[in-house]
């Protein structure tokens, strides 16, 4: 079902009511671009933490708009053994709701308006007919200059000074803007209004922005009071636009906010579906879980509802995404035996509930936002620094000796060199002693390094504990009850909140 | 006629013939947004120089996209007396070349967008079919880069100490990119191809990318070597995107660049149209000139041609404001008893040729690019800082001892004060001597105090002369002959070059 701001407020009863009766959903959005930084080997590097991918993404990513949001609601039919299915795309746009309110700028990035265009996705949809919305910063805040407003046009505001001439007045900017775009000034109609069409007027406005005001914290279905299980793949972008656009200024790093999250690529990148799937993009993913071992399970559209055919791809539109998210997720659960009514599993939350993927890091596999992250040794890793010159032949030339190397790169001056020995560290450093060009620290000096700096700005301290992983200093609200060790890398002992 | 990529080859003889042919032409574009400055007040300060203006513009606006550009040939046909017309809107997108060309960034201002979404503007178009376009020295990069390429898989290369691991090879970052975007890895082909058959594709590719290069120098109609008189309505914004996305970056301040403009919004406001002619935004300057004492020019559509109803306006298609905007020169132009084909009429190019309209600049009618700007004396003008705090009304109470004043904000600690009487300035200024929170100077100081600024940074230097025009020490190729002075302000004593 499309939902745009035409057909919002009378579609919104529909939308509760698919979220209140779901066992679980599945979202997805479609983002005006992605990175707006300066390359995207910056932007994920193999050895970011969770912490350092969050913080590169909220600081170059969230300038992009998500102008499509899919959720996809699924319910299941115990007497049928079905799911039913109801499937919502939300076109979103930041249409200025009047001449103060913010008027919101975004990033398009060409390649990813390219490839949406290429998918014959409707960019008149969205500027035409997409929803608005107000994080709840910007709802106070516009609330607060109303209630202001209208307490003046009562006779107790303070009119003195003003001059009809006066650029700070905040009547006469949009005025001027206009004129820019529009080239067609605009008249000022003047009209004896009278005390009670004044009132009515002001009731019809107040109605009108009601509508548009309450996009985010009734409807968002992430919201950690909502208690669903929301589904998503690969969606660490997806909840950090969400939360952005219709929620909150991103915190520093999330932690404990939202736990009833599931990446369905995580979960397929994680025993027992490492061993089975290969290839873990959305449509691949689907594909192989059409196979066996694996079965595909029963779904019906509900009544009233447009229904997908699998068999003719839709991809990258929000909804489908989210759909066939889903259907993903229902597939793997059933392998490891549980069914999805019943909500709490333990194997599910232990494996992947609360976690989201991170692409592209080495050895660390997800983000946890319901606990500490994993924090690997890296014993083998070398920070190396180097006139900006050098390409990444020349790092290979320069650890020639050691064998194979792997290199990430920082920035134009900086890398992390990963030996394959953890042996030759020390060799290394040794041998790079008088070297004036270059400059080699181990991994530990350089989080060391980095962690100087964040406790003179007031961040909290961690040590290493005997296990090889990080014990941050503050309190997790549950260390009890290991999960089983699906990772290779050794196993988290923090568990969700249930 | 639309052109998009699409039909864009096959279309450009058919747009070089009209440009070609024409008598003069007209241009319009349209824009993802206007402003990118922390507002609109600070953006059009009533005391901007011209050189400040399009200071300020080039710095907040060029990072929006011109996304159609709308052309109008206008060719008078003497026999018949009517012009015949030909109207081309370009839709254009910077869709990316290759995995190594620009993935350029543009900013959407929601505003704008919904603007011109509200009067049916078709993004899909833009996105899906817009021509891709490069600048002068992206070209020559790509072209480098594609030479480079070239030669290196004919076998000059140098590929080793590759790592298929780094993240710093140029093909692994859109790769990484696209995973985000679509979700769906890609695959590596691997085929054999024989030696026929890749320089068979790479003519191919040649022969594309040629079209997509050429769109810039030898299309474009603003180039100074084009020798045709080019119309636009307020066009400043136009001329500074055309160049900015199509030419070259642009240049700190242009002068003596691209001298056959003129532009109708100037003109309009110009004796004798001044006293003739109150509104003149494009729409209420057309319906004016449709009435005596103008009179609306014959005008037919070329053969082929989609020809447009002026009765049903389509306002804000960029081809349909180009085509007004030139009926609006035509009309004017023959009130002044001049006809189009005698292109450098004396009347008409003293008056408003090579010189941009101004928005709301109080004392500086138009932006000279054809030689130094006006540059008033502005003594009865105070600059004047404050505390944060302050609001206009603090300025008038300030000031309230001295009769009627203007205020133009510069920042949110200082702003121009215009006062009525320029005898009160000395007293002002005295006034304040001994204020802690504010203070005030002369705007002959505050203009000296930034010309110290300036010159230590290796700028110009200009001088009063006795006119109380400011005298720029550079070479004006031209400075005989005033034109008649139409202007309340005093008169140039430049004129253009012809």
């Amino acid at each position: 079902m499309e939902v745009t701001r035409t057909n919002f407020k009378d579609s919104l009863n529909t939308v509760y009511s698919a979220i209140e009766e779901a066992d679980f959903l599945a979202i997805d959005g479609e983002f005006s671009g992605i990175s707006d930084g300066p390359n995207v080997s910056a932007l994920t590097n193999g050895l970011d933490t969770p912490e350092e991918r969050y913080m590169k993404l909220k600081k170059h990513s969230m300038d992009f708009l998500l102008f499509q949001f899919g959720l996809c609601t699924f319910t299941y039919d115990q007497a049928e053994s079905k799911y039913v299915i109801k499937t919502f795309n939300f076109y979103i746009f930041p249409k200025p709701f009047n001449r103060t309110s913010p008027d919101t700028k975004f990033i398009c990035q060409s390649s990813s308006i390219d490839f949406l265009a290429s998918q014959g996705f409707d960019f008149n949809k969205v500027f035409r007919h997409g929803i608005p919305y107000l994080n709840q910063e910007e709802e106070v805040q516009l609330r607060e200059q109303y209630e202001e407003r209208r307490s003046q046009s009562n006779g107790s505001g303070n009119p003195s000074y003003i001059s009809p001439n006066s650029n700070k007045g905040p009547g006469s900017i949009p005025e001027e803007h206009r004129e820019y775009i529009g080239r067609k000034e605009r008249y000022i109609q003047i009209s004896k209004v009278d005390d009670e069409e004044r009132k009515r007027r002001e009731r019809q406005k107040q109605e009108r922005e009601q509508v548009t005001f309450r996009w985010d914290s009734s409807l968002f279905p992430l919201s950690p009071t909502q208690g669903k299980l929301v589904v998503g793949h690969n969606m660490l972008l997806d909840v950090m636009h969400t939360i952005h656009q219709f929620y909150c200024v991103l915190p520093e790093y999330f932690l404990y906010c939202f736990l009833r999250l599931l990446d369905t690529k995580l979960m397929a990148t994680t025993q027992p579906f490492k061993e089975l799937i290969n290839i873990t993009s959305l449509a691949e993913l689907q594909k192989q879980l059409k196979e066996s071992p694996f079965k595909s399970p029963k779904v019906v559209t509900a009544e009233g509802f447009p229904s997908y055919d699998t068999a003719q791809e839709q991809l990258h539109e929000a909804g489908y995404d989210a759909y066939i998210t889903g259907l993903c997720f229902i597939s793997m659960a059933n392998y490891l035996g549980t069914t999805i009514y019943t909500r709490y599993n333990a194997t599910l939350t232990s494996h992947v509930f609360a976690r989201l993927f991170l692409m592209r890091i080495i050895d660390i596999p997800y983000l946890n936002i319901s606990g500490p992250d994993l924090q690997p040794k890296r014993d083998h890793v070398l920070y190396v620094t180097f006139p900006k010159e050098w390409k990444t032949s020349d790092l290979y030339q320069l650890f020639s000796a050691f064998g194979n190397i792997q290199v990430s790169w920082i920035d134009d001056t900086s890398a992390f060199v990963s030996l394959s020995q953890t042996d030759q560290v020390q060799i290394a450093i040794n041998t790079s002693r008088y070297a004036e060009s270059y400059r080699i620290q181990t991994y530990a000096e350089y989080v060391q390094g980095r962690q100087q700096v964040r406790e003179s700005q007031g961040h909290s301290t961690q040590s290493w504990d005997e296990d090889g992983w990080v014990k941050p200093h503050y309190t997790s609200p549950s260390t009890v009850g290991a999960g089983p060790t699906g990772y290779s890398y050794g196993h988290s002992r923090y568990r969700p909140l249930t």
